[in-house]
């Protein structure tokens, strides 16, 4: 095989590559490359003291100036000159004016077809205790929600929380302070209640209705490890109508069976069909009309780690089986505009032994 | 001048250029075009509602069915051959993956040189009130931090709040959920005493001194309108050293000094070397030895608006006058490893008139 610099440009809190293979964390994006033994992260002077302490074992730190920085170009020049290699791999969303720079300086870019770090998928027992970390923190800003709801009390057609009209946002406030005093980063924390429930991306805004189901998806970020919770509850103050509730039981059969196919050789695709069929047993169906898409029109989990939606999938066009050491979500939901949404998520870990065990301690409830 | 399609591809969370000529938000990324009259989001079934709820006017939503998708370069070829053109001029990082299938399917595409919208460095009267409403909140962040200060006692050499040793995690948490109640977003809050305060970047982290600097950088953003505001201030819970009374009155006298400079006509590079003389006339030097870098060696400010920093840049190399309309930090900040930094950052507004208007209202003050 034709030897070849990987290379990645990123930074470390927005590309889960370059911080799961140099173990550094930037605001601003860095250069890291690996060439046979050599594994190098390249620091602006800003950042090199911090790199030095986070940097994984095996990681070598430099400073621009020791690669004719700071100009990009001249560093990858000097990265070539020092491996006597001019041949590069690239991630796919490398940035084009930098490859063809590259080009320009007689350096040759090549695209990846696959994942630079594949094992990304397969978690070891230290990243499966960072993602549960992470889950407990979004487990305590579900159950400060749920506290608020329970004191809140039912005034009309909406909720009202110590005097006020109980909203989405002052709720999604609640939830992302609970998160931080845990430790960890909230991050676009749906409460979508009533009709803004059938959008699964809504976030929510406005006044919260009483007997009216509230979809609360919360996916913290440690800022420490980088590593992600994910957890979904949709309740009801008050009464629910008879069609939530059965959507509710749908949903949550849906969920119990489905984790139930978690295990080596499953296919993500096979598993997400099963979900399908359990809705539509129940008698809700997909489709489209007018006011857009009803039923369960998204995949039915995703892999989670240093991303929040990661390989593998829970798709229909996930055709690739589960091997262990795999942690996804398993979330089925219903949609429909006349009422709203039901989404229940638990996060499993298929372990190296094949044993999938269950992330998610928070309990399952629909009225309270 | 030939015709050409202009293409960017990216969320509306990370991507301000798309944001702004768009109006959408999502969390994931999607294709949007200009040509001729046309400005045109093209959407997944998941967001397009929501897109078209929060397009701006002129901006026409598309659904990816409309043009052959979800496959991004069957989309663009859909879209060259409703515009009858064939060549695309796309941002500096654009993907190189499908910059290379555009080109294999027939497509020319051409990188910009210069930014894609440079008009988001002159701010419309609504955008300087977008930006003040992230500043107050992230002085409400800044002066719960300072209550809890204030409320600390000093125990030993270490701060203690509520019977607990004051860590910096628990300052920034605490200032974090003031923002979220505020309506806003945090992001990458910096509290850092004592030493970590000599890196700029340093979040900071353990327990806080007494006696010792602890600079606080606050940058929150709306989600509403994803404007940024940006503010520092650094404060001593106790008595400060001489050498830190000295280096804060030197930042604070440079930072006045250089707000008085922002006018039209005015060189970004210029103010940030008038910052550096005052606080050279005040004794603190700049160079760097193994401990690293000591003295003022970051840029002066930059423009905040929907990205943290954007142009112009008040740097040594920002050879561009300002014009008015600009909204810029002005954050002179002295660091040194001994005993740590100091940095004051307030928010100025250019006026389309002429006249520096300052948006930040937050008190200066060393010691509490």
């Amino acid at each position: 095989m034709k030897k070849i610099i990987r290379l990645i440009i990123g930074s470390g809190e927005s590309c889960a590559d370059i911080r799961y293979a140099s173990g550094i964390s930037t605001p601003d994006s860095f250069i890291f490359y690996v060439y046979d033994e050599i594994r190098c992260a390249i620091m602006s002077p800003l950042e090199i003291d911090r790199a030095r302490a986070n940097a994984k074992p095996g990681v070598t730190v430099a400073a621009e100036s020791e690669y004719n920085g700071p100009r990009r170009v001249e560093i990858l020049s000097a990265i070539a000159k020092r491996c006597h290699c001019r041949d590069f791999l690239v991630p796919g969303d490398f940035p084009l004016a930098l490859a063809e720079k590259m080009r320009h300086a007689g350096l040759t870019v090549a695209v990846a077809e696959d994942s630079f770090f594949p094992e990304r998928e397969f978690k070891a027992s230290a990243e499966v205790q960072f993602i549960t970390a992470a889950q407990r923190a979004a487990e305590a800003g579900l159950a400060r929600a749920v506290d608020i709801l329970k004191k809140s009390s039912i005034d009309g057609e909406y909720l009202a929380y110590n005097g006020k009209v109980l909203t989405s946002e002052f709720l999604r406030a609640e939830i992302d302070c609970e998160i931080l005093r845990n430790g960890m980063l909230p991050t676009g924390t749906i409460c979508a209640g009533g009709s803004q429930g059938a959008q699964p991306h809504n976030a929510g805004s406005g006044p919260l209705k009483a007997h009216a189901p509230v979809v609360m998806d919360i996916f913290p970020r440690s800022p420490e490890s980088g590593y992600w919770g994910d957890l979904t509850r949709t309740v009801v103050r008050g009464r629910a109508s008879a069609v939530v509730r059965r959507a509710y039981e749908a949903v949550l059969e849906a969920r119990e069976y489905c984790k139930s196919l978690i295990r080596p050789g499953a296919f993500g695709a096979e598993i997400h069909c099963a979900a399908e069929g359990i809705l539509e047993g129940h008698g809700f169906f997909t489709g489209s009309n007018d006011a857009g898409q009803f039923g369960f029109f998204h995949g039915l989990g995703h892999g989670v780690g240093m991303e929040i939606h990661e390989n593998p999938r829970l798709s229909p066009r996930a055709r690739t089986a589960l091997r262990g050491g795999e942690v996804v979500t398993v979330e089925p939901g219903l949609y429909y505009p006349e009422w709203g949404g039901i989404r229940l998520e638990d996060l499993v870990w298929l372990s190296g032994s094949g044993e999938a065990v269950c992330l998610t301690t928070a309990p399952d409830f629909l009225e309270i």
